[in-house]
């Protein structure tokens, strides 16, 4: 029953990854926005799978097709429906272990929740889904951008490969903008290596990756619970295999002392900013007006082709190789999903901060 | 407009650190719990200042008085409204530096969202606020351990001590409960000297926490975005001071292969279960039956006798030295807050299965 | 922004009238129901102009297609989307009206709210969206019916025919299942020749119809501003063309003294039930047991053959004739849209009841 | 889980009617608010019982204290809480019935509810928790009057006296201010004399009401469940007694034909209106402008000291007579409690409104 993020700027999400089509509804965008579509293609092509990096063999060219809510190009201000086709279908690679409870899946959970009534409910929890979120995404960082708010993003971690705190600037991201791995070449190319070995080997790797967003203005986010990096915290951890989220300097500020994390305030032309960012550009749930960046810990695809003990939906002991249009690191493609989360969330509470006033 | 979290277990809050009273009211609480005073009484002694950890010299001795919602000690069905007393007000201490945005904290953010309104707007930024959130906390683990549901943790790191990924085993802090920091005795005492070296120095130092629920049945969490995971980080970000939420192997997961962080399915009895808990005992959204673990960092205090530089609500740059009441690491105080985080959002979650079958 | 209704059972809806289609997505709808097809599209017909009784020459015969949350025909747990198709769009009939506002509908408004952005913002405020609560409807009725409730209804006043706080009987409604005006024979004669006259006259005439639900079980309905009668009302009001809302004694109440109205409680093997029913079927905002009735008015559908003065979007004052596939009198064919409203309304609040015990 | 009511504007209420306190926490109430007293204090007294109108004996002064979100008077952005004394508690007044299920009241339906658990979760239910709404709504018309909306009321029918569905103008009812009668003097007095009647034979009487909002601008009210007229009746469908709402022509309209009830639109110096005003200032759902107009009905009040037949909670048929303090006829002191739900409805949508454009 929870099929709708948002309060203001709200995505329902429908379909399963192997049934006809997965779509969403969006409900409260503002009207009047001429909606680019070569940008929404381009965020559904970043998150194709590259083959280069990926190695997976799957081919989808997602096209979304809306239902509702535009006109001549413009949104009106009704619900913006859409659907994408799932084009690529192959049933029969899934049918064979449908039932078998594939490990780091959620085949189990969903089987025990919803009284074993499909063995295909579990497709909802599928990364397929996240194309819906990468079209309402692209949809909201088009409004966002319209008020110079921009996101970039990169894999900073892959397996031992990097620093899994490292923070990059906008500037450098920006500048890879095409580019999901580390601006860092040589590390980029470690990266690479650390997928290619983990896939040649049947297996898969974990990786993580960093977030900056530019151009929020001071004041959006809403005390007390609903404050900023509560809201994005809630939508990174509801992106399928990600394990963790932190902002600023994060985890790593456990291991500092205040004088060191403090972000000294300073004046000039009569606009208060401070003087660097450990904060990630928030403080007390309220955006400062500065690059707001966090990170997110993705685990290693569950599907691997290397033999894994489980059970059957019988209660049987197996063993069992799972293999499929799998990538060996999600965390490669996760970067426009976790942008377009960003965009949602942010998009909501610029929103939401219109009604402090009347 | 946030002050409530919570869809069917809703929890509201109000009251400002420097006001009469900060106070909550619960909606959703089912009818006919006989609330244990003493539990409640136990949970806000463990959010009290330990002297001997954190060597703050403010004394406040919680009392919770319920104004509605019971009737001879148990709940009715209705709103269950509290008040906590600001006994230690000593605005004094606050006034000097009520014009001085200090660094790290939410004055300069309210000051630009509220339109200048009150200097005193932040004191629902205050940590003060997490009382009312350990008094529903209490409730909501009254409630829960009647199905067995119990939550301990423990703080795993400390500026340069301890491990920020360290798991413990529900075990080993159980055993522990009665003391915030490591199970392992002599990390502990380094601990302990980490905050007094801190303190000594005018300083404050960052932490992180490790919190372990046993006796989450199968099934609890919400796809899509509703995952349990996605709750619980949610809540866990809106504590004052948390940088970052990651649970099960979280970061670390970053940095493995999936034939490492899947956990094998087994068999026993008809009962199936999984052989190790990478998962963190989530898979899918949704709980497995196993101990969920997830791990909160915490930044240093920002208040910090130190000389910082900061500007003026008038936009003069000035140097400023803070004292007043406050603990040099909020990590050991946040125990029981994030446990009450945890056990409000595990039994909305409990609550809201409740409506997946008529 | 408030396309969704329903806190568990949620419907959220989408599409212009002039659009490809209308649809919907339904969330929280339990695991394991199988639907039955038939039971939807005589829902759809019934909601089919009556060439006999409405004299409109519009026909459509709506087919609903369902795009996900289904599999084998049984609900799964996943969000149920479906669409249906405006297969007779004429935009001819409706773009000579384009730029003036008509009398009695919501073009002037949505002009006003959403930036004079598209002419067919309005589209939405067509009474062709409510063919998805239909569908919705018709999903919750079969659920609702495995627990025994049902629901019935006609039309008990047309203009200057019937009486407005007439009630029927459960059954008196139910041998009448498949004529909308009232059970009486000879007042549905006369009806009749009321809508004929109207529209032979170029005009439209008002209506009001009564809807009995029985089975509901007593203790639904939440207090203390989610009480049954509210959440009803919220429904009905939300229905184009709805005017008003009463229950049980409704309106007729205000004329009463407490010793008529009140409902004398008896008690017959144990179980307590109430001698009369002037109630409705709803104490404190809680069902009794007892049948849940109310009553709903609808205007006189607004566009008339008749010319009437008006206003073009230029501001000029014109005198406009509109013509259309327009009914004369939509309470006829708001029968199943008011039933359909009922039955989420009352799905919705018995899964939020299984929230109030643990 | 329904004790709050809005969106944006955000009321939770607590308290039992014989309890310490009943209170309210609004949150979303926009910061900057200098809040008159006074104006406040009035509509509580604007609720007090009549003596020579409503013939009750209970004397309450209530108070209202504020224990959060105000600072030297002024609404800073966070959480208004307040609490208002239940002073004149004689529980041994209730005591004598409480095993007993009083006609027309909740007893029975919360009974059935709540397991049983309190003869008192009724107090819920009772009239004495309007007093919070009239608290509350007393700060959404202070703040609706910065912008010119005002609100005013009077009973329209009692018992066999008035008209049902007499409208009154917008300035009849302001002259007409502190008197809660039918402006039409003779009329007033055979109210108050149905009144007396049926006091005086230890009976109750119904009554209805008008009222009348002016101010609001065109634009405010969403689509689609969300239309004002639907949230209208919400929140008047959830004032305990209340049996029916509608707007503008209302019931009425089922009688009219549409070329009667249309109003044509007119333009004057650019502005568009309506000539007339039978949609009751709402079209689609979405304000036009003009004056807003809906009535309520109220039941009689269900305490009677007229003997009636009913049940015991073990089960026993028994004869009982029910004295206390209650008003003969509820609708009387319902005027400002159905402005201050209007008031709180109102200022919901009106902040909601800025969410429509960024």
């Amino acid at each position: 029953m929870s099929n709708t993020i948002g309060q203001i700027f709200r995505l329902t999400t429908f379909g399963e990854s192997h049934g006809e089509v997965v779509g969403g509804v969006i409900d409260g965008c503002p009207a009047g926005l001429c909606l680019d579509m070569n940008l929404i293609q381009q965020e559904l092509d970043r998150r194709r799978p590259s083959r280069e990096l990926c190695g997976t063999a799957r081919h989808e060219s997602d096209e979304v097709r809306f239902l509702s809510g535009l006109y001549e190009g413009r949104t009106i201000g009704a619900p913006i429906a859409f659907v994408v086709e799932n084009k690529d279908v192959r049933s029969k690679d899934y049918s064979l272990n449908q039932h078998t409870f594939r490990p780091g899946h959620a085949d189990y959970t969903y089987y025990s929740k919803y009284d074993h009534v499909d063995y295909r409910g579990g497709g909802r929890a599928s990364a397929r889904e996240t194309v819906v979120r990468v079209v309402a995404g692209a949809i909201a960082k088009q409004l966002l951008l319209t008020f110079g708010i921009e996101f970039v993003s990169c894999v900073n971690r892959i397996g031992g490969i990097g620093e899994l705190f490292q923070n990059y600037s906008f500037e450098q991201l920006k500048e890879n903008r095409n580019f999901p791995l580390s601006p860092d070449n040589s590390l980029a190319q470690y990266m690479k290596n650390e997928i290619a070995k983990a896939s040649a080997e049947g297996d898969s790797v974990g990786g993580s990756c960093v977030c900056v967003v530019r151009g929020v203005p001071v004041g959006i986010g809403e005390p007390l619970y609903d404050k900023l990096q509560a809201r994005l915290a809630y939508a990174m951890l509801s992106i399928p295999a990600c394990k963790g989220f932190d902002y600023g300097e994060g985890f790593n500020a456990a291991t500092m002392r205040g004088s060191e994390n403090n972000d000294a305030f300073v004046a000039s032309d009569g606009r208060v900013s401070t003087k660097t960012n450990h904060c990630g550009g928030i403080l007390g749930g309220i955006s400062t007006g500065n690059d707001i960046s966090f990170r997110v810990a993705f685990k290693p695809t569950p599907t691997i082709a290397i033999k894994q003990q489980t059970v059957t939906d019988a209660g049987e002991q197996v063993e069992a190789s799972f293999t499929g249009r799998h990538d060996a690191c999600v965390a490669v493609r996760a970067l426009p999903v976790v942008e377009a989360m960003a965009a949602i969330t942010i998009l909501d509470m610029m929103l939401l901060r219109n009604t402090n006033t009347l």
